[in-house]
């Protein structure tokens, strides 16, 4: 396989965007990341996307969005995998390049969640539909029922549980496209709206619109579009029991540690090389889990990791510096190459405020439904 | 790139599948697709879907069927492209294993679309829906502005398009998958109920439950799973403007057009050489407009194909040896992967009744919405 690069970068900011379109989402994080590498048509686009069908009544985003961009005839195509699917998508654009298919491919993610879709039980369909779902849960409790799990195994309280959103909260504070720019306390949390026990509202990801867009090509013609590529160095996707029923113990997320697995092997890296991370943290609790499974922390010690300052910046392993899914907003599919981005922007040195100082090696990691698929990518600087 | 074979397929039968649900469709065309390979596990899984979210309430489909089908942990991508949606599920699989990311992939496409859904406004989805479908138009509409369009240009009449679906009918009564055993005559296409004219009933395919599935493997592993592999020696996929009103001739499918181009660019081979195909004739203009943008036929001449047996059994190029989206069945999703089946067993000489004596070469078009995605496969007996 060749090895591959991320090239350029675009991304919209991440909100209630009511006056752009799922199209206006795309062409603008699109038009940005080919603006960034002074290229002006592709062989290949992948657009991750939960649910066009379901929010606004599109699907087929391949054709429209390559025709929205200008570049009606190159292959285009839609991946879904839930929450994940902006992972799903930025894979199979690495895939199409690292093979030979496509020499230069744009892998981007897109949502438009808040054009009047009951959000919701839309996102409810990423969930088992006859075991889980029509039985009345959605995914803020499918997550209770993994914090409560993760809480009786472990000790852990919803104090510590808090201390993740403040945390993300505080590196959003520092990022111009986060939905939430602004900082929280841990009463901020504890005192917010209870949505699903243990989990409040402010535990919990907003619905957001936004759109983001890496490029990517063989790592040998990088130099055409940019003097600061960024390797990709591994991919691992993998899946998980669909429904919490079926798993040995919810709070251990089979298809994150896998996935994870897969993408060290094809890196050549461990855990404890890597310098700054993205992971999932679509509830609080999710975050802890997947800090976990990543081998970021030891089992059970995801609880104490942001309370003990361990994820935040300046600590032994930055996770979202961005501000995470909870502060930086979450258009489910665009989440994943989202960040990607950030990641991109940390190898390169340009994350600002955020900059984890002289990072080479960060990852990310993607997550669908309650953790039933994972996608992980491990990025180089070079 | 390592060449690729098709190892095994499997199939259910095509129709109004009461009894079985989603998942229930996936697994028995998975199962037997690994049971005709003696296989028990794959490294990945591409999943054809266009609209489980919309239709049954059911996103997700990655880990969802991985895990139905006993081999959660696997990785597993559902892919779309509204009515391409298995053939772009073909190609992920094909690019997986080219690239060498995975040994053995489960190429399947799956379409549950009886379960009370409100059908019509479903696939209206794959249309634009800000500049088609918010104005009322429907698929049946769209395809019956190309119709109109071919026949001004052409002079082609609506008995010249009805020996589309009599042709196609006399295929798929000697397919035992298909969901119109029964044979039809011109009369009974022009005495069928108007739909949008010119397009009658029996012009257009109809809704239906099916999933398909073959195995994909290295060329040079293909023995472990079979005596008799069929090389995937060709793909190609391309976009089209994804509204009529911005063609220049809404019955020239450009994106038929470029994707076949691909393909036949990447195989080596003319349009003159394949001896056999399956072509997307979710309406019987549908089938005339790509046989011409596949090369099969000159411009214009494409009415008059079925009429004067050019492509029947026995005939120059046999299209639709299957009986077609037409009598087959048309389950969107689970469309492109049921056509590399038909392809499949012909190069094998496994077509019973339907086999086209001596093929070596076939093709699978499948195309998503008016024609604004297509995705072309060539395969080559061994």
């Amino acid at each position: 396989m060749r090895e591959v690069a991320v090239v350029a970068a675009g991304m919209t900011r991440f909100g209630e965007l009511w006056e752009l379109s799922l199209r206006d989402l795309f062409v603008e994080a699109a038009a940005e990341a080919l603006h960034n590498a002074n290229a002006d048509h592709v062989d290949d686009i992948f657009i991750g996307n939960m649910s066009g069908g379901q929010f606004v009544g599109q699907e087929h985003l391949g054709p429209l969005m390559a025709d929205q961009l200008g570049m009606s005839g190159v292959a285009a195509t839609r991946v879904e995998s839930a929450c994940a699917s902006g992972g799903a998508a930025l894979r199979q654009g690495f895939v199409a390049v690292a093979s030979g298919m496509s020499d230069l491919v744009l892998a981007t993610g897109v949502e438009k969640m808040t054009d009047g879709a009951d959000v919701t039980n839309v996102l409810a369909t990423a969930a088992d539909q006859e075991n889980e779902v029509y039985h009345g849960i959605t995914f803020p409790g499918l997550y209770a029922l993994i914090a409560r799990a993760y809480m009786e195994a472990h000790g852990t309280t919803e104090e510590d549980l808090a201390w993740v959103a403040v945390k993300n909260h505080r590196h959003g504070a520092m990022n111009p496209k986060a939905q939430f720019r602004r900082e929280i306390e841990v009463d901020d949390v504890l005192q917010s709206t209870m949505v699903a026990s243990p989990l409040r509202m402010l535990h919990c990801s907003p619905v957001s619109d936004g759109a983001a867009a890496v490029l990517l090509c063989p790592l040998d013609q990088a130099a055409k579009y940019t003097d600061k590529p960024v390797k990709i160095v591994g991919s691992g996707m993998a899946t998980g029991p669909m429904a919490l029923a079926d798993r040995d113990d919810p709070a251990v997320l089979d298809a994150v540690g896998k996935s994870a697995a897969r993408a060290y092997e094809m890196a050549g890296v461990s855990p404890e090389s890597i310098q700054v991370a993205e992971v999932h943290d679509c509830f609080s609790i999710a975050e802890v889990c997947c800090i976990e499974a990543l081998g970021f922390v030891c089992a059970g010690e995801g609880g104490q990791a942001a309370r003990g300052g361990v994820t935040a910046l300046g600590g032994r392993i930055p996770v979202n510096t961005s501000g995470g899914l909870k502060s930086k907003g979450h258009p489910v599919g665009a989440t994943g190459v989202a960040q990607a981005i950030e990641i991109f922007e940390q190898l390169r040195g340009e994350a600002g405020a955020r900059q984890v100082e002289g990072a080479r090696l960060g990852l990310t990691q993607n997550m669908g439904g309650s953790g039933a698929s994972s996608v992980v990518h491990i990025f180089e600087g070079v």
